[in-house]
């Protein structure tokens, strides 16, 4: 019994139903423990909950960081951040949808709130290098970087890994599509350059 | 006691918690019914969900309808589509995110999945007259649309009434995104011929 399947049960259960929903009698039973063994392992739901969203976020920012590590030019940066929140959100699906949707069940989000804000930052960043740069030209930047991001993690709720167009292309596309929104040249990343992000721990096999 | 009220406690406990873990007693509580009074009038919770997202579904298709009705030109379609989707979203981001999030909780999905399919396809059908036309030019219009409604939708998480922008203004840089996204020229509406989608009856006041 790893820590990673009580996080997979119950981030299957979280997303299925909700956080409020799920008892720790159930995410026992889907794990074999009963509550008390289960207690003694992860603590309460509450604490099962932050440690996922705390690894997620996590796994976003280290991601992010290093995607965006290899280049100072602003364009190649918000690509790679682009190309990384796409792959993220494609291969965890569960664990991003539950780590947004159930943050302000947190009893202190807080602390998680500000590693999300630190993300978002990350975003923000490239696109006021690249406005100061002249290279995006977006009329509202503030709003660019909402739809970018968040055209990103719809990618979530449609991608599957057998479907039409395989997780690099489908990166490709919207690189090509935020820079279209930026107003910027198209600055494709080589398949060799395309960040592609791991599961994470609570994220069950699909 | 009108089922609108009924309506906007349960939008309201489903978005807070999520269907499976609202009872049917705390929704009478919340409007100051009885379980038996509360279902005289509205039958239990599976139909209550259906009733939110059918009416949600209708007021999205009839307004989509109507935006396209006044024109013939695809871009102009599309900016119309575009604007009435953030303008339903940030008006009703509580029964917008209760009917996608919960859609799989109705025992019978098909019919409402229906509907939705409809509602995208009105966006699929002036991206293809577009795309025809020589106007559109996104190099995978499936993707494109994906991407577009998604940012859309996204509008109801971070959108309110007192924020930066008005909305109005919202919806011009949106529909400016999403004609970037399709390499089209600018294709503003004026402020008189941007759809409004109305507060539909389970949407509380906010």
């Amino acid at each position: 019994m790893q820590l990673g399947q009580v996080q997979q049960a119950a981030v299957a259960c979280f997303a299925r139903q909700g956080y409020t929903a799920t008892g720790i009698r159930e995410l026992g039973a889907a794990v074999g423990l009963n509550s008390a063994t289960l207690y003694h392992y992860v603590g309460g739901k509450q604490e099962l909950l932050l440690g996922i969203i705390r690894d997620c976020l996590s796994a976003m920012l280290d991601g992010a960081r290093n995607a965006i590590s290899r280049t100072q030019d602003p364009a190649r940066q918000l690509a790679a951040l682009v190309a990384f929140h796409v792959s993220f959100t494609a291969v965890n699906p569960l664990t991003a949808q539950v780590a947004t949707g159930e943050m302000r069940a947190l009893s202190d989000p807080a602390p998680m709130q500000a590693l999300r804000d630190e993300y978002e930052a990350l975003f923000a960043a490239a696109l006021a290098d690249g406005e100061r740069a002249g290279i995006f030209t977006a009329p509202d930047p503030g709003l660019a970087r909402l739809a970018i991001m968040e055209m990103g993690t719809g990618v979530g709720r449609w991608y599957r890994a057998d479907g039409r167009l395989p997780l690099p292309e489908v990166q490709l596309h919207f690189i090509a599509m935020a820079m279209r929104i930026l107003g910027a040249p198209e600055t494709p990343l080589s398949p060799h350059e395309l960040p592609t992000a791991q599961r994470v721990a609570s994220e069950g096999e699909r």
